[in-house]
């Protein structure tokens, strides 16, 4: 299979994968943001936390990268009633906001964990059954 | 963990459990969403196939269900030159449309799968982590 791509790779003209690269990374950028909730309230599931400490988590694992895209999270997961947050004084700057799950956080986290593991186990059958051997005369008849 | 969340449901209000169960079926369904036009193109990857066999492979892993999701994706990665199809005459009703991958279209599957199995394993690395045995005393603090 890794043959028949870099043989597809290499015979591609540039502007054709640079396309390809560009749709695949919005795609992949789709699934990671049907994923981004469940992600938040798994991070601070086992202990409350700030901000900074939830990107830094998110970070680590390649989710999210900038601020911009957690605190709206944050906020409609606050909204629906999933987690809440608490002022806390710091001795090193200015208050910080500590956010922690609901009960109802951690039924709804339970859930999604329930529906992405079914999803993982779905693809994975899927992709397990046609990723066979290729050969490049089956792909040009 | 399991014990702590039957407790939190058992003492949710019916509206409100009613609330989280729609919320996060509404959320599965956007990581579904993510994922199907890699599931698509993975179904036809190893042979062409017509939409109604696609459709069934789907049913399968309990991806897609309806045919009005199926067409609109198929009609996409022709669009995206990622896929083709052919039609073929049938002895048992009208033509069928047979679809097979494109060169272009395995490059685009293979970047799909590398950036699934990517977020995969983020997402099992963050939960696994925060999948700590939390104390109902910890959740009421």
């Amino acid at each position: 299979m890794y043959c028949i791509v870099l043989f597809n790779v290499l015979h591609l003209q540039r502007d054709s994968k640079s396309h390809i690269m560009e749709k695949a990374d919005s795609t992949i950028a789709q699934m990671r943001k049907g994923v981004l909730e469940m992600c938040v309230l798994a991070a601070i599931s086992s202990r409350e936390a700030y901000a900074s400490d939830i990107l830094e988590r998110l970070k680590q694992s390649h989710l999210i990268v900038v601020e911009g895209t957690l605190y709206p999270i944050l906020t409609r997961l606050k909204n629906e009633g999933f987690l809440s947050y608490r002022w806390e004084e710091s001795n090193s700057g200015p208050p910080r906001k500590y956010y922690s799950i609901m009960p109802e956080g951690i039924v709804f986290l339970s859930e999604l964990r329930t529906g992405w593991e079914g999803l993982v186990h779905a693809v994975s059958a899927l992709v397990a059954i046609n990723n066979q051997v290729v050969t490049i005369e089956d792909q040009t008849q």
